[in-house]
């Protein structure tokens, strides 16, 4: 009896001890971070000593050569390049567009060209405007009352959406995919709003294709600012028979060579267990993408500094990857998933930040339910960082084709209110970002990887301790 | 039996259709804000339109006379201005300060004079520097390495608390105390490291108090911006005898008349009984207190117009109170008390908006456990507007002299991260509020006042549904 209750108690006190022990390395991880993080002065580098990264730029380049550099740096395992070919797009001279109510009336109106977009004739295209909510809308106009006209898409996004990126979802057909079925239609331009909540004068660009339409009927597609949109539709309202113009002179290039930076402790249990941290280290090209996808990339090489000034000693593999090419062609995510596969490597667990540098509120999964409610539990140790956020959801599109059976993806969900105050304009800059809030992101991100690390879930292999 | 089961299947429809209700009148104040709110309007005018708003300004006067009158503009019951003698200190020609290593070798920097200060000599003060972390370091000095010197207290911001009002709460003493306890050591001026979180070039001023000093012992007393503060830290480890040199030409001018503005609903069933909401008009003078508490007083006022929007007829009187002089003098929230003291009027809860206008995180509560817990319930439906701070705690610092017991006192608990970055100094401006974050911030209030007007709680009336 006696030594059943020194068996108890002995259990109680590991049990206590082990939470314990997660609360103080949780507390360090944070203060660690908060005090004396990297993350802040490497995207000070990234967004004022190189700028904007879009794939194939020399920016790109000298991204992967800095990343690469910093985290030699830190005394990881293993770091190296992994080759991808990437889309090369250009922007070419400035644009410029305007709205003609009669000739030689003209307000002059900010417009910059969509990524993956033509350029328009170098004369520009003038045209009168039809405007429209949406595709559908388009649709049921049909033929007769598009063909030869500049397509208008001004659906805005929706404000009473909490999560941004709901409204972001409900309204990005019409400047991924507006081109297209304009083009089908004999349009001979397409001007989508910009994805902005703000009514303000910076146009924001971009992903947009023409998906399999032939060359002809590709038609030049441009973003136009929230203020601008507002005052394109009021005047149409008035003057129905205004004409648009506007001159755009961006092209597509071959390809070029680019490159993932992948940086890695190996595991000192399970070193063939892969745990995948990652942001994508291209950008648009107007601002200097310190949001997108910057704060990311930071956050995820911060990481992996922060695990090693806690002490932690990782029993799995943990990678950090910056992916090259989110924005326009997923080139890096599929090139690593590829890779991943080739070489029979096991994935249990990529966390993706890729949804701006703002204050960190949890987490979204796409896992089984087992594995959700497991981590469920860890909440309480999150609390005291305000983290509350533990949702079923999506992750991020760079880690998204990893995906398979048994594997948890994850991603950072900070707060989304200004993320599209900025998101892919020329206000994407470092100004923007307030270094605590990153900070919390990488401490936030750093300590889910520790828990699941530690404690392994219904699908990873939990440690030998609890096993015991 | 048969009627036993329809009248629980009545009580399930009954409990089920009022949660149904109350979510549905949830969401459409969130929504009514989101889309059609006027708080950023407001803003917009209080900021640049009328600017900083120290009390017993000129501005603080304009700003009395806009918010009454957009305050009558929305119907309310009654609206009037409650007379308060104000504190009038102001701040003169422009601050002047450099370190001075050698004559005629000189740096300048960033100071501003703290609020409540005298002046310096016309000609300045120019004198050897003792840096200390706090007071308690200072007294242990002694009057011997004290006497003829400028005191430099530099103890910082703790960077990693989660929560920044608490670390400004660990260091704000240096400010508010820190000149009378180096007078009494025969200081002749003091200089304090600027409440401010991130290195910069901005000063920060804030309230100081020589307390009942005799008027000979009193010094004058200025922020430092975080940048020059480890600046003259570093310098001083080098030449210990370096000198500083600071001019200032603040006074404390008479008091004078001055307002705090008052709207209300009258409550259908229990108008006796008084739901206040409410932030303070007055502002520092730097920026234009957009933040602190512009924000906090647009809010309050767009809370009665979101009960009005969304058909809510209040049971209980509902005012909102923009009180003056929260800054230097807490004179309009002494004031509101007293009268309501004297008129017997039976206030039953109060909440205050006074950290800021960032996304809504919850709230803090000073009140009885039960009344807490009832309030804790209501979570959930908070939950789709990632409302999830629930604690006991402060309330704020205008509505303090209302608590008696069983009175509930609530404060506002938004995002803390970026506070003080703009807490008291020339950044406190309108471009740093975001219009959605405002906004959540006005619909969590409204939702708050809205249930505990319904429901009531350990200590306010139930509604009669419920009782029966």
């Amino acid at each position: 009896m006696k030594n059943l209750f020194f068996l108890f108690a002995f259990a109680v006190f590991s049990i206590t001890l082990t939470a314990q022990n997660d609360e103080d390395i949780i507390k360090s991880i944070y203060s660690n971070s908060l005090t004396d993080g990297m993350s802040y002065h490497w995207l000070d580098h990234l967004s004022n000593q190189i700028g904007g990264r879009l794939s194939g730029s020399l920016n790109a380049e000298k991204a992967v050569e800095y990343t690469k550099t910093e985290l030699e740096k830190l005394g990881l395992d293993k770091v190296w390049l992994q080759p991808v070919m990437v889309p090369r797009w250009v922007r070419g001279a400035p644009e410029y567009a305007y709205i003609q109510t009669e000739p030689g009336k003209t307000t002059e109106v900010n417009i910059c060209a969509l990524g993956g977009s033509i350029a328009t004739p170098g004369a520009g295209v003038l045209g009168n405007v039809i405007e429209v909510k949406g595709i559908d809308e388009l649709k049921a106009l049909g033929r007769e009352k598009v063909e030869g006209k500049i397509v208008f898409y001004n659906r805005p996004m929706q404000a009473d959406l909490i999560n941004t990126f709901s409204a972001y979802g409900g309204c990005v057909d019409q400047r991924y995919s507006g081109a297209m079925e304009a083009g089908k239609l004999g349009a001979v331009g397409v001007i989508v709003r910009s994805m902005n909540l703000r009514i303000d004068d910076l146009p924001h660009t971009g992903a947009m294709s023409y998906g399999d339409l032939p060359i002809k009927q590709r038609i030049p597609s441009a973003a136009i600012s929230t203020k601008d949109a507002e005052l394109l539709s009021d005047m149409l309202k008035l003057s129905p028979d205004l004409e648009f113009f506007f001159r755009q002179h961006c092209q597509q290039l071959a390809d070029v060579q680019s490159y993932n930076v992948i940086g890695e402790i190996t595991g000192s249990e399970f070193p063939d267990e892969f745990m995948v941290v990652g942001g994508h280290l291209d950008s648009w090209d107007l601002g200097d993408g310190s949001h997108d996808d910057g704060a990311g990339c930071v956050q995820s090489m911060d990481v992996l500094r922060l695990l090693k000034n806690s002490g932690i000693k990782p029993k799995r593999s943990i990678r950090v990857v910056l992916f090259m090419n989110e924005e326009n062609g997923m080139r890096g995510g599929n090139k690593y998933a590829e890779v991943a596969k080739q070489k029979g490597e096991n994935h249990v667990f990529a966390l993706e930040s890729d949804s701006g540098g703002f204050t960190p509120r949890g987490f979204s999964f796409d896992c089984d339910d087992a594995s959700f409610n497991k981590i469920s539990e860890w909440a309480s140790l999150f609390k005291p960082y305000l983290i509350h956020y533990f949702e079923k959801g999506g992750s991020g599109a760079d880690i998204g084709p990893l995906k398979k059976d048994g594997m948890i993806l994850a991603g950072l969900r900070p707060d989304s209110q200004r993320y599209f105050d900025h998101h892919h304009a020329s206000n994407d800059t470092f100004d923007a970002v307030n270094k605590r809030e990153l900070e919390l992101g990488a401490a936030t991100m750093t300590s889910l990887i520790y828990l699941i690390d530690k404690y392994g879930t219904s699908t990873i292999s939990n440690t030998p301790e609890l096993k015991n």
